[in-house]
């Protein structure tokens, strides 16, 4: 079994740091491969996705990704963007099934922006299509609009678009972890505009047909927008495209208040995988060593799960995690009155002592 | 000046003849005439937006609208469904404009989800263009797909597409706008993955340069959609597409919590409007009289203001709507200990005699 460890920018390198030792003491069998990606692969080799990091992520079985992106690539052209890097990995890697938890945890309550009643006890899994949508959809471009509004004019355009296979895959995947849940399922589509969403949604009510043991239920992009900030807790299993769950995913992690500890996972149709903190870069606090490693601690666990078959090694993680929360250590972004705040390194020994 | 009032369905009736006798009170010199919209519209002339109807609202100064919709025509082929009224609406207009305040009235922080101190004053202006984007982008339908990653299966797309005067006058109604307030816009984009978004942030950046005492800055829409969660407040005037607008302008408007106060405007480029509230046709508490009128009387003084030039009479209402509130008057929905309840007659009432 091999892992490419891909670290990328901003807080990336201290926080993946923390994840490889936790990896490290647990003593698997399995070989691991740094290698650059992001703003950093870009500096070094003149492009954020190297032909040789592309290479190793193929031949692993799974990456575990920091996070790419600075201000100071904002001037680049689009494909030499740090963000492309992720954008080519899922391509590339066919990783169309991502899975946010948006989890909130007992003593993270508080840092929360809702009131406690809403948030305690969160526990929603967004399944969001990866490899498709407006994404990926070609046509894309500039040129003279030769209708609308104001035929003649320079334009820009997009192509949103989904096959029924991509459907019905993302679909299953959602209706199968639900199973493993509370059994209900909630899709988000637009279907009452789009063309694409009215067909999402045909083809998720077909599949759903499979699995007469799971509740559907479908909802428009705009009005979960609303229903997660009144009542989050009503959502379980949410499945939605590309696009929305770009969204909604992010707006669901900040609803816990505690996004450094969210970790994500994106999966192809072999279980290969990536596993990212759900958080960004962070360029304003990279180096200082204050970043929660937790998130991609946590992604390591996810990592073990999914993609290397370790269920064991992955709950020893996360009950460490809770461990090090229980014993009221927090980072600087989840710190309140009454707990020890500490940086990254301390946060990583505590968990590896834990394990 | 004549005014084309269009309840709709579910508790548009109900809330429309609550602003039409706030508006009758008033005694200012226009004609209104009212029309069938949406599912009732259907029911009756066998179209969600029949001709005598847009024929009356294109020859008004401006439109009062309630809301449409309702589960009973979810099965109905989507050209027949309610929503394209307010869709068609938009479109033969021209409304491009869609102005969605976001305001947390100082007497009911308690109502939001968030803690007091986030949302304690808010007072979010978000701009949406209206008839463009995806909404309205041809071509799209459904095909076989020629590439991508199913070649030969059924597909379903859509077209996202801005044009150059297209962003350039949504813009510049941003930074009018803003030059009235805090003189700062925020424009939300996902510039690093759309074509379409990468054009609007450029076109929004050279308008800017016309309005140098206006602070600009850019936002991804999914950091937008955190961001609102986790400090709302740092946000003033919002400018996005219509798809972006759409999931954005809900969500800020569902932080304040009392969603039933939030009026909207949609403007094109003679000032003629339609006004509306922000919530729903909420088929479920139709009838009742129960529903709240504030958010459509509200929109019937954003009327007055914007397209009747009635800066005074729409002041009259604003501060009634106050005084209503400071008295203690409260429907269900923005109800709390301490306050009175009341039904949707009464509030109007209330209104009526404050005024
Ligand atoms: C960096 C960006 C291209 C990316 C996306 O939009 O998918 C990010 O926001 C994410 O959610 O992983
Ligand atoms: C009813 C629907 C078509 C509409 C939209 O998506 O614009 C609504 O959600 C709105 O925001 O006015």
């Amino acid at each position: 079994m091999k892992i490419a460890v891909l670290p990328g920018d901003g807080i990336g390198t201290e926080i993946v740091a923390e994840a490889v030792r936790v990896l490290d003491v647990l003593d698997l069998k399995f070989e691991m491969e740094t290698a650059l990606v992001g703003g950093a692969a870009y500096e070094a080799h003149g492009h954020p996705l190297p032909e040789s990091t592309l290479k190793l992520a193929k031949e692993s079985d799974a990456v575990l990704f920091g996070a790419v992106g600075d201000w100071k690539y904002d001037k680049l052209d689009r494909p030499l963007r740090p963000e492309q890097a992720i954008l080519g990995l899922r391509k590339n890697l066919g990783l169309f099934a991502n899975f946010r938890p948006a989890i909130c945890y007992e003593q993270l309550v508080g840092a929360s922006s809702l009131k406690p009643e809403l948030i305690a006890g969160l526990d929603i899994l967004i399944i969001r299509e990866l490899t498709g949508d407006i994404y990926f959809g070609q046509p894309r471009g500039r040129r003279t609009a030769v209708d609308g509004h104001f035929p003649g004019a320079e334009e820009a355009f997009d192509t949103m678009r989904y096959s029924r296979p991509e459907v019905e895959r993302i679909a299953r995947v959602a209706f199968e972890a639900a199973r493993k849940r509370s059994k209900r399922v909630t899709s988000v589509d637009k279907a009452n505009v789009l063309e694409t969403f009215q067909f999402w949604k045909d083809i998720v009510t077909e599949v759903g047909k499979e699995y007469p043991d799971v509740e559907l239920d479908h909802i428009y992009v705009d009005n979960a927008a609303m229903q997660l900030v009144k009542a989050p807790k009503k959502f379980d299993v949410v499945v939605t495209g590309n696009m929305f769950g770009d969204i909604l995913s992010d707006e669901a992690a900040m609803l816990t208040g505690s996004i450094g500890m969210l970790p994500s996972a994106s999966l192809n149709s072999s279980n290969q995988g990536l596993y990212e903190p759900s958080h960004g870069s962070a360029p304003d606090i990279a180096g200082k060593g204050v970043a929660n490693p937790l998130a991609t601690i946590l992604s390591a666990a996810m990592m073990l799960r999914f993609s290397l078959n370790q269920p064991e090694a992955a709950a020893r993680i996360e009950s460490a995690v809770q461990q090090v929360l229980a014993a009221g250590l927090r980072t600087g972004d989840i710190w309140s009155e009454g707990t020890k705040r500490v940086g990254t390194r301390e946060m990583g020994d505590a968990v590896v002592a834990a394990i």
